[in-house]
């Protein structure tokens, strides 16, 4: 059996928001790289299988990176005194143009890549580049890390710099194309998502090509929305007849299903923090996913989600990191910035919006992006195993601590950081 | 010449909160524990002083904490889904009554200063507990750790657990008594303060004997302010005379100078997130220092304090861990988190209210602090000589970064974690 194996240890995930499913020295079997759950004693049909034991460590279901973008790895944690319009004018075009270059897309991509691999991180939505060939590059290196990844080749023909723009929207459309069917059969692990950047950067012949791309190929759809108040004011002004952000892609069937022509596009969108009511409607009967950014959300100062909301009207919710506007690969960080977020809202603008919890973070930084790949984000029977180790040993502590408490302590200290024993993705041991 | 010496490296401070100032492959020259500045090349007076070259690694000044609870550091990380009264009565309290054993205050207090010292912090202002004899333990071991601080036994005689709480007034007044005498004179980088916990946990007459002790020794004082909404309620009911919470410590003298006594108690208040308009005004009068813990204020869901408001009129405000209502002991993390605390507070609550920029954050967290302990925070002429150097050639990049960048992304990324080359405080070499 190809990936087939048992790991054990002290295994923390969240089956349901409200709360911590824990099991201390416990063993997860894989079979085909699929979970057939947690058990105390392995069952006999089983004791054949080879066995990690990973003693006293800790072992979580992989994180989940709803958004990011590869090419902006290379400046994170710089230019941070900018909003959102000119930290994209003055840092990250000028950045991403270089991408271009490949022989600098590779130097970068594998950069970004490393990290990402190192990362508590199994599964992500990623942004490249308008460039096809270095998008085509980033996606071998991805398929190469073991990690699994959607990624875009970027569609922007209007409103960046000259040397970002693509030329028309013909250009745009026919460089998809090509790139489309260079790749989607091409990885395992790997896989095109359509990426128009966003409304701002995309004229409406180029929103009506990508509608025909997507009907062609049936891929999902990843794009910005209702990030900050100065690109909000931008495309009401450039779209003047929807009545809402989120209505300029669902007008080209860019934003989720459709029932009333039968499509189903499985989409995310990034951000969504100033999302009006009938926005966030609209998200709900299509069940487009949101990607929670919190830390690119101060960062940018674009605002805070009301995730809460979110989570109360039956929204898909996930977490990204979105580098660079946020400045840290890491999901665990995201964990405790969505949570400090959502305290930030409950006290200072809306308190019947309770804060988040650690169990419901949690589960939004697995089984709430997981959602997004399929059965993903736990080791409940017939899930996707991905898991990481921790070996939480280097934190000092003179008391005991429950397993709980060494969950909490494990994603607040930001142990994913150069502390991981060992990560699976799908069975595939990649660390 | 003791402690006399050069460093040299690209150096990284803020002489004022405005402009980052940058100084590329210079030096810096110490002579006895104080900075001579920074020079281009060694002037002939300090030629024969031993160099210590750094090569192409960053110096920055010391970072100053401002407030730090030592025994909640065993915690950290952990019990953050609870607001401020509940975590105090569930988590702290109990954790605090274990220091009555000095065997797990010393085991608990190592673990503590290891920590510290391997930080980016040179100097801070730390709660201990109210019991003497661990207090005494935990100055040895900050005295031995080469670190220059402010160390109180905490006064509390009301309104905690039955272990936790002392006796009475005049029990916590002897017992501070004899702690200030056993170690006013005992140490040369450690130094007591007067720490009333706050004032529920303070009654009348324990805050009169504090008075007198203060005017007995002139030592300064430190304690928590307009911290949770919860708390403030609390106060308004204990005191109903006082107009404001900072009036209740002002009326004991013991918050910052007053003119018509004349006295000037050099005074450190942890929080003021919810500092009404007349008690900001007497701390301007009276000289009273903010602790700005902007990691506790979100996890406690306390709220936003508003700094620039407190800049605006000219406060002192520097930053503090808060340990362990903030996680994380690094002043790195806590200069990014103010800015991004205020870039929420800006949009979401008072677009009066500029965010902070980096060179103001991290002016705060070396000079803003600094002066609490005199003539320090930066490496001009007369300045004590505190500084860590810092190898970011860890952190990976395609591109050239400038300085500017250099040195926002090592704090932004938390650079302080395991990756200090060296650690001088007032010229002694401590890592």
């Amino acid at each position: 059996m190809h990936n087939s194996f048992i790991i054990k240890g002290n295994v923390c995930q969240t089956i349901n928001p409200k709360e911590l499913d824990l099991h201390e020295n416990a063993f997860v079997i894989c079979v085909n790289g699929v979970s057939k759950g947690i058990f105390n004693t392995i069952p006999d049909e089983f004791k054949n299988l080879p066995i990690y034991d990973y003693g006293d460590a800790l072992i979580f279901p992989g994180m989940i990176d709803m958004h990011v973008h590869a090419p902006q790895f290379a400046f994170r944690g710089t230019s941070m005194d900018l909003e959102l319009m000119d930290w994209l004018n003055r840092y990250t075009f000028p950045e991403e143009e270089k991408y271009e270059d490949l022989e600098y897309a590779k130097k970068a991509y594998d950069m970004f890549v490393k990290a990402l691999k190192e990362s508590a991180t199994t599964r992500s939505v990623i942004f490249a580049t308008r460039h096809r060939y270095a998008t085509e590059l980033l996606m071998e290196l991805m398929e190469a890390s073991g990690l699994i990844s959607y990624v875009g080749k970027v569609n922007m023909d209007r409103e960046a710099s000259d040397n970002l723009t693509e030329k028309n929207a013909d250009v745009s459309a026919y460089t998809t194309f090509g790139w489309i069917n260079a790749v989607k059969d091409k990885f395992t692990r790997t896989k095109p998502i359509l990426t128009p950047r966003f409304i701002p950067c995309c004229t409406d012949k180029l929103m009506e090509e990508l509608r025909e791309i997507q009907m062609a190929y049936g891929i999902p759809v990843q794009s910005h929305l209702s990030e900050s108040k100065g690109e909000i004011d931008f495309v009401k002004f450039l779209r003047p007849k929807n009545s809402f952000y989120g209505d300029s892609y669902n007008e080209y069937d860019l934003f989720g299903k459709n029932d009333d022509i039968g499509v189903d596009v499985k989409t995310v969108m990034a951000h969504c923090v100033w999302s009006t009511d009938e926005e966030v409607e609209l998200m709900h009967k299509n069940g487009v996913f949101v990607a929670h950014c919190p830390a690119s959300n101060m960062n940018l100062t674009s605002g805070i989600a009301p995730i809460r909301k979110y989570l109360d009207l039956g929204l898909n919710v996930g977490l990204g990191s979105d580098v660079a506007g946020g400045h840290s690969l890491s999901i665990f960080r995201a964990i405790t910035d969505a949570i400090q977020s959502s305290k930030m809202y409950f006290r200072m603008v809306n308190e019947n919006y309770k804060p988040l919890v650690f169990s419901e973070s949690f589960y939004l930084a697995t089984k709430g992006g997981g959602e997004f790949f399929g059965k993903v984000g736990s080791f409940e029977d017939g899930y996707d195993f991905d898991a990481i180790v921790l070996n939480d040993n280097v934190l000092s502590h003179p008391q005991t601590l429950n397993l709980a408490e060494r969950m909490e302590r494990a994603v607040y200290l930001g142990l994913d950081e150069k502390n991981l024993t060992a990560k699976f993705v799908a069975g595939t041991k990649v660390l």
